[in-house]
């Protein structure tokens, strides 16, 4: 199976790649600057696709970035503190991203010639984040499948995942976490106190795997 | 009302311009470069606009567009001569092209809280392009729609007309039809043989609408 994979270097889409690999998916990865403030997460996917030794592209859209307006990823909007389900997290949507990314992700597959686009949207992101949810992500495979006369399929094996479920998946895959950024703020080490960190915390916690991430504040 | 404008610089989106604007809309055009072969549609694209005095911007998006190969468009590939409808004229499809223009467009009138997105396909493109066909556009439509929680529409009015029924629009918009670019090649005027460049020459010819268009082979 021949799969482009959007590989963002958080802990989710680093879990999806080695579970690719484990079921023998040759894989092309792409990474999106869509002028997010956590660059440092670009470094993570470079780190996981060097890994795993799998072809890796790192495409600047920071252009449509900056014109997707009102959210605190991309915009000069302090990031929210506290759990990841507060209301104040939606804060931190970018418009339309996933349908972006999988659009482009789509078209690299129909040129070559690939069987899937792999995605590592979960059931943690569900409230918050509408592009992340079940119905969205069939309906967007439905139309691309059309435009295109295709039958490349959208492959989202986490949408009924929690972060503890891909915590624990990643630890049985070997996945190295010192590896990837979770962290919405730009800093030098992850903040610990944004919705993202404190969900990365949580899944640790709860799936019982060694949490080796250097937090600012813990 | 206020549109987010597909301006692709051709017959169709100028006149669905000067449709909007009939129609007293606020357009924000955008223009993609995603590495035509015929970059010389911007120039048009950039000449409608100024005629109407909206807003435009240009996206850079031929890193994307170099991704996408197999397209006598992008690539160094001949650029079929015949009829528009005829099978060779597949080798003009970029894969998944409407599906990313319009996923950008649509958010940035989420961005911008507008109310629809629109493009110019039509009838006569639905031959060799799905993704300017009805059941597409509606089903793409529904996806961004589910993916923002958003109920911006996607207008596209042309989808039953012709590219005839289009010219006759446009005579009675006044669209200076002079600046717009058809052609599929790169060259300095249309060169008459191309698909696209057959399809205008049917379309002005069956409105009877004068052709002010300069080819190099009639």
């Amino acid at each position: 199976m021949n799969t482009v994979l959007i590989l963002s270097g958080g802990m989710d889409s680093a879990t999806l790649a080695y579970h690719l690999i484990e079921k023998d998916h040759t894989i092309y990865a792409v990474t999106f600057n869509y002028s997010q403030r956590h660059k440092k997460e670009i470094d993570s996917a470079i780190k996981i696709a060097k890994h795993l030794n799998i072809s890796h592209t790192i495409l600047d859209i920071s252009n449509i970035g900056m014109l997707l307006k009102g959210s605190s990823l991309t915009d000069d909007i302090p990031t929210p503190h506290g759990h990841y389900t507060a209301e104040n997290m939606k804060l931190t949507v970018v418009p339309n991203r996933n349908a972006i990314m999988l659009s482009i992700a789509y078209g690299i597959a129909v040129s070559l010639k690939y069987d899937m686009v792999a995605i590592g949207v979960h059931a943690g992101d569900h409230h918050i984040y509408p592009d992340c949810r079940e119905n969205f992500i069939h309906a967007i495979e439905h139309s691309l499948q059309i435009g295109n006369e295709s039958n490349i399929t959208i492959y989202a094996p986490y949408l009924t995942y929690d972060k503890t479920d891909i915590a624990e998946e990643g630890a049985k895959l070997s996945v190295p976490y010192q590896d990837t950024w979770t962290c919405y703020e730009g800093g030098e080490n992850h903040c610990g106190l944004c919705g993202s960190c404190n969900e990365r915390k949580e899944a640790f916690k709860l799936a019982n795997v060694k949490d080796v991430t250097e937090y600012k504040c813990t």
